[in-house]
């Protein structure tokens, strides 16, 4: 059973027609909905609840956290930021959605700007599944298309992902690596495209399933923790220091 | 319920004292015993059975394949080669242990010599955990400890892995890439040092774990074959060609 | 001073008029010619001189060997393969053209089918830049766009790339990893889309760039060759294989 | 002419008996010195100059930057960070050595804590080359042997290199991914171990070689800075969005 924490910025719904129609009860919650179909134990955190809902307390019980923010990312405390990439490094999974790219966390995990090209234009856009073997794609086929998603284009400043899983294609001419993996600590990241807040890609059935494979890909390795700082030697080294006769 | 087939030369065991007194029903036999304590559906091929027990219909009921080999390489035909190279590219999993390195089946989907520097001097190795976060060190800890394995030493000639797992010291000055993994095709692939004829790592717990965490992650990716050849476009293409205004 | 060998099938522009009017002495002069504007001496071979064109001293003479082959992949001869794949592994640089994707020696390197997508349809198409610091990408920007060019879709069925430079955007709604970067052994391998015997991609500054920087990322690094085999130990062992007390 | 400021924080020199006896004038000016025997323009910068010597100016004309901090990682101010971030971002090499892996420098482009065992014991270490392609091992052959250098060993918590080039093996047991390549926006970056402020490896000709290398190889590729923000279409796209009939 993995404990998943859906964490949204949760403003466009409050305030702008169009996604509130899209998303009457929130990004997070419709997220929320589709994992709870699946073997996943869900809660949901947003931005203006106390510590945006993460509390030492719930980030602990956590396995993998999904995030989506987008027009508030400075409005995210650096103790929190701090707080999430520690637990990343620990081992917590972090699955990154649509405008995330340029969230805090994942601009501080990736050390990069993370910046990219975009346009809302209605455009149908085509994700691209160049990874046959990775659990992520499990189901997928060979893409996965939406009618609509806003366009987002290289070049996309990432550190070169660790697995490159989808390539997304737009009709205006444009490419962009929509689906990457990394590992930072004992953590697993996956950045994944869709999820304008007024399209409703979150409906869509293949967007579902590589969600939900990746948040298993995510899932913590049960393992020691390294151990860092000054070392003992594991073998005699009084004898050694000359070379072989 | 993975279906794994365990594949051995099945030589020095039949032949040389010292692998007969460690392995007395030979190599593939002692992992499958330990895989069949864990939930595996194991059987067992050797170089010596008609098409070396890799026939069609083994090879269509093998999700992984675990493959050692030594001293009769050349003996394995071009023909079962090809078969297996092309099971891999469909989706089979692919655990590559020790000598195996120079098997040819490995070196068809390497592309490289995969030589090495080696030396059996009854030394110790210390195999450490570079990917703290892979599934494949599940329960590893920070290195796995031998009390006595061949070495294998730097250059190794393979590919840069895909993902680089454990990296092994040994007492004579040397390193080695020793737990690597790639995908070729739909396929993964996982290569593993450990597991010289005379000594006795199969029954070492920690590389019993890392054999088993490595079917795991080689396991088929259920999804469609891809399709590769003519293409018909999907999207209307004849408006195009010429640049926005 | 590179010395670099273009080696063509040299078939099509002898058989297909269109491809004959393209390019009147072959696809092979017109590399030369744009590559001796530049600081390289270059010599060409054919697929129907003697041992191809590539008799051992011209390989040992040959520093970067650039390779376009297309419909008579089959005749080149396992030998000269096998050679080729030798120097390579020895440290030659080896530029791969187009359709020679699925050149033997290509395949051979690779390990996988090398098997894609494709379609004739006098499109357009946009080849991104997707890793901007690469000495490959020198001059070029943030794109090269071609007015025609064979469609080239994934899933294309190669390693993951070392270095991922290049991806295609095609008007029909594909999209292809263009643009790729391999070590084996001793060598480098540049894998670069364009160049249908048919249309003029030989002649755009932008692909004969991209073509120019790649061989001088080809070129062979000044090293004594690693040695393989039995190795004597580096440091006095006799003293170890005990635990630090 | 590559343009290389090597900044060092240059405190244990002023203070430590003995790294002032191995480097009177600091490691900056060591450094500085077998690099002036090369094709390179040379300046210095240290901790406790104005804006830590880093002003705008100085680092507009910086093609690569050198960097060993280790005691006052925590002096440097995070906009003298910030600066430096921006300026490898848009291009600028960054060679870190040794205990700069703890460099706030370093930390922000890796994402990770950059932590480590380690020990100072008089061991002696050998560097392995195990990526013999690279232009970064040009003339190094298989191994650096250095007769004292501080133990650093795994796990070291970095993300996976985009290129291992070296592996260290200690006597104690350890090993280490001692040199390794990253790309970061539109800049390169080449960690390096060896340096100890008490031990003499800045003197060691292998050790002065792979930094030689190692700042070619960091050397900014000429290029127009990608455009990030909001994207017209590059294609028509009135027409398209419907599938093809």
């Amino acid at each position: 059973m993995i404990h998943v924490t859906v964490w949204n910025e949760f403003r466009h719904e409050k305030i702008d027609s169009k996604a509130k129609e899209v998303y009457p009860e929130g990004i997070h919650q419709q997220i929320a909905t589709f994992l709870e179909e699946d073997n996943f134990t869900v809660q949901t955190a947003t931005l203006d609840e106390i510590e945006h809902g993460l509390t030492l307390e719930v980030l602990e019980n956590t396995d993998v956290l999904v995030w989506w923010g987008h027009i508030a990312h400075q409005e995210v405390t650096d103790d929190i930021v701090k707080r999430v990439h520690q637990r990343v490094l620990e081992g917590m999974g972090l699955v990154v959605l649509h405008s995330a790219h340029m969230s805090k966390i994942f601009m501080k995990l990736m050390g990069t700007s993370c910046d990219l090209k975009w346009r809302e234009a209605e455009e149908n856009c085509r994700i691209w599944n160049v990874n046959p073997s990775h659990p992520i794609v499990e189901g997928i086929g060979e893409y996965i298309e939406l009618e609509k998603e806003e366009m987002y284009g290289e070049h996309f400043d990432i550190p070169a992902p660790d697995e490159l899983i989808f390539i997304s294609w737009y009709p205006g001419g444009e490419v962009f690596r929509s689906g990457c993996t990394y590992r930072r600590g004992n953590g697993k990241i996956f950045y994944f495209q869709p999820g304008h807040e007024t399209y409703p890609s979150f409906y869509n059935e293949g967007v579902q399933k590589v969600i939900r494979n990746g948040i298993r890909w995510c899932k913590p390795t049960q393992n020691s923790y390294p151990v860092y700082g000054h070392h003992e030697p594991l073998e005699t080294i009084s004898e050694l220091g000359g070379r072989q006769q």
